[in-house]
């Protein structure tokens, strides 16, 4: 089985280098410009009254996944799943940035932590009803903020680029 | 350009029959259980301390798409994107559910919505610092609700599934 995706447009941000791309999107607060292919842009009507939109794309520089990752300032492999890490069986990334105005076919967000030329799948509204649930527990993310003795929270740490 | 994508497990939920479908997960207490591929099984390391997780899966029983679609207690039709419809041009479905526990390569989770044998795409650790917008602005389905005069509120509405 298998399902064929294709970009509905690309995503445009600053950063061309892997290495430079920001913690993560509740950190960064880097402007990025979403555009829409013109077949597609009469879906996005009403969009603007959402101040946070969920964007779905491809990983598309992702390297081949392990099953088991280390990743940055942690002090052990974790469960793929258990990550953001970029390289997955299906490297489908997912962000969810303010929606600051749409011009036609383009949507200038700001929060972008993806790569510049980034391929689009889908937008989704944000809803909190659905969507915020702030009181999640975090697990593993939780005890490496407890483990690190310089005082790093998970803010400071790094979901999806590898380091 | 194409991506493909090819499941790594099946989620099987009570539901059936599209109209069946609950109104969303943060309304649905419905138990699912997330099968997850033996081959992959051992990415799953780490993922119990989390107490939500996000599904990506596809829509695969969706019909074909439509750029503007009237939904459930809407007044008029809304642009695709504005919308969580099933039916999108790469209809890949995000919920957030939350996670019971994990017998080897099987998740136990309540909130499940969407319909038994969806094809799952991937699993991500809920983190609030990156996910949870609970002030964020919800455009039309804040208007939606405010017209409704049966007092309605979003919650009551339906963002997965057409009626």
């Amino acid at each position: 089985m298998e399902f064929n995706m294709r970009p509905i447009g690309v995503i445009h941000t600053p950063f061309t280098d892997k290495r430079e791309t920001p913690i993560q999107p509740a950190r960064s607060q880097a402007a990025g410009q979403v555009e829409v292919l013109e077949a597609y842009a009469d879906g996005l009507a009403d969009l603007e009254g959402f101040s946070h939109i969920i964007l779905l794309y491809v990983f598309n520089r992702a390297e081949e996944y392990a099953l088991r990752v280390k990743l940055f300032l942690d002090d052990q492999p974790r469960g793929l799943f258990a990550t953001r890490y970029p390289s997955r069986p299906n490297p489908i990334g997912l962000s969810i940035v303010r929606l600051v105005s749409r011009r036609e076919n383009t949507l200038h967000i700001l929060g972008a932590d993806m790569l510049d030329g980034t391929p689009l799948l889908d937008i989704k509204p944000y809803v909190p009803d659905f969507d915020a649930h702030p009181e999640a527990a975090t697990g593993w993310y939780d005890h490496r903020r407890a483990d690190n003795q310089d005082g790093r929270t998970p803010k400071d740490l790094q979901p999806h680029t590898p380091l």
